[in-house]
């Protein structure tokens, strides 16, 4: 067995690539998605059924987990892992997007950030040893630096204000102790700006992380942006460590970050989109709220082996929707992940078979066409 | 294999029994616990885990399956069994309780009720052979046939004439068609009076059927009559036949009335207390919004063998309930039934071993006393 952070690229296609990483609490194997776990809880399903379709690793909110129930009391309870049953690899994010995307009231300086909690409004201070010491204390198996993350909309003075601030705050997160096996990535950022994604990377593989990730992306830019940001930013990070875009979770978005040379992403898509009613599908998305689907026989995706289109009709999900019966929200959450984790392992066998793009184009004209 | 309805009392201790009941859907073991899934789904729990918990009968509401989404789509997409994707036996109750407690506007005659649907308020008419011909579209293993429950606070008089339509309907339910190996029970009601319950009895069994259940109690009465009346009713059925106790499901009430000769009972209880943060255990209940439990390591009931408890800290899920988490509903309603599960277990091993009374005193003064 390999070091944690032993990574290896197995095959490429293109940009594409199959790679395993070894991590303290196991070997992943990418393109990888990582559900999320927000509050110690992938949101109504259990680690077993987790396991059952095949996550590799969990995302948990480092903003959320520090507020509700504080790190010090999950591990007095264990650690993370420990506290919520799931033994696999847990990558944990910085708690930089939650601060820069939640909180009204924040004021950033060049020491940490100071935000009010969405809990209970309390005043709330995050520095990159502050970020670094909570993930320690979860004990993930991925921590994420502290990055300062800027509105799609930010001025270019900012944007470039906020690149090097994440790479400085960078430094500092990754002088800071960590658990045992933990790995560190950093973020690159500098929204779509080619030249600051540059600037971005450069000083952040010039201070060496075990991975990086693209962070600042699909938070309301341009669509074909972000996959062409996606795609140079890409290039400009080391071949032999991994890649993760932070935050993309439909099925043509995923396929996309893939084709561009990412290895990992995450997103709290298929758990919200399962508590809403609807179904991710190979021919697209299906509303099950819809009346149309009452009397229909057929599982959500007849391509699906997973545990809900393996025993549950269209109609009896319809029905526990328009119900409002919690186990519809937990069928429909546990196949639309199963379905992107599916996804992906569908996507590494093309890769290993030298056939990505003829699996890219296919797959995206069955997501667009929606023919069923 | 036995004929559905071959029912064999293995062993008795006092009145109380160890029996088995063979249905269409296979054989059970009593005394039974049988979790309710009021709409085609015990709440927010999946089949799977009931069946990991060893439940043997799922109860299901022919009131609401009627109404949302109406038996004949459900024998559309399969039946109740493929519907819901439970392939045990399926008892379903009449929609008389529902039609009495739940209705604002109803109107009782001779030939049936009409009543106001809570889902919409369109006006309902169900007669005996409406209720059966429900519950032969479902396809359930046992129906119960249509009653009459009087509030506890009903008049004498009304309390007679209900006992006299029940009967009266409980012929027309007896001659109306089945589903193949379908049973059909009959209820017991006359509330807290002698006589009256005598006399149901009486005519019930005169007329035959397949088992007997004991209706009307459990609605409000005193809790010591509950009981009383339970023990008296269940003598004056035929001790080679099962009996039912509908509607009860707090761990005392179910050793007591297991201790008073029956042999099933159903009730919401485990399931509602989940969903509002309450965990059963062997010495009494838990609340788990307590902030008590916050950094308590220990399991639900450390007596307990169940998913969640071999898995999940008190605090765990105390943090779950804190922040509305549905999967601390779900782990929560899981062990709940899993508790009442076993309990019903540990009383029919003590029933065989001839121990019961011991077995009984000794759960009761755990349940009361609470020490932990």
């Amino acid at each position: 067995m390999s070091a944690p952070g032993s990574f290896a690229v197995e095959a490429t296609d293109g940009v594409a690539r199959a790679a395993t990483l070894v991590t303290a609490h196991g070997t992943v194997q990418t393109p990888m998605f990582m559900p999320v776990g927000t509050l110690g809880t992938v949101k109504g399903v259990d680690p077993i059924e987790l396991t059952g379709i095949g996550t590799q690793m969990l995302l948990g909110n480092t903003y959320h987990l520090h507020l509700r129930p504080g790190e010090d009391l999950i591990a007095e309870l264990g650690g993370l892992h420990r506290f919520m049953a799931w033994d696999g690899p847990i990558l944990t994010d910085s708690g930089g997007f939650q601060v820069f995307s939640l909180a009204h009231t924040r004021t950033v300086d060049d020491d940490g950030v100071s935000f009010r909690s969405v809990y209970d409004g309390d005043l709330v201070r995050l520095r990159p040893e502050d970020a670094m010491r909570i993930q320690a204390t979860l004990g993930s198996d991925i921590a994420m630096c502290l990055d300062e993350v800027p509105k799609p909309d930010a001025s270019p003075q900012h944007l470039a204000d906020a690149v090097g601030r994440t790479t400085r705050w960078a430094a500092r997160c990754r002088a800071a102790p960590r658990a045992p096996g933990q790995l560190v990535f950093g973020i690159v950022q500098g929204g779509i700006d080619p030249a600051l994604r540059e600037q971005s990377a450069a000083e952040l593989v010039a201070l060496g992380f075990d991975g990086y990730a693209i962070g600042g992306l699909a938070v309301g830019e341009e669509r074909e942006a972000t996959f062409r940001v996606t795609a140079s930013t890409a290039g400009l990070l080391p071949s032999d460590q991994p890649r993760y875009f932070m935050g993309i979770g439909d099925p043509e978005g995923i396929l996309r970050v893939i084709a561009a040379g990412v290895d990992m992403f995450d997103c709290v898509l298929p758990t919200r989109l399962g508590r809403t009613g609807a179904a991710m599908t190979s021919v697209g998305r299906l509303n099950l709220r819809n009346a149309g689907f009452a009397r229909d026989p057929r599982p959500l995706d007849p391509t699906c082996a997973c545990s809900t289109c393996s025993r549950f009709s269209r109609g009896y999900i319809r029905h526990l929707v328009a119900q409002r019966e919690l186990l519809g929200m937990r069928l429909l959450s546990v196949h639309n992940m199963a379905f992107l984790l599916a996804l992906c392992r569908s996507a590494r066998e093309a890769i290993v078979e030298q056939r990505f793009d003829a699996f890219f184009r296919e797959s995206i004209d069955r997501l667009t066409t929606g023919a069923d």
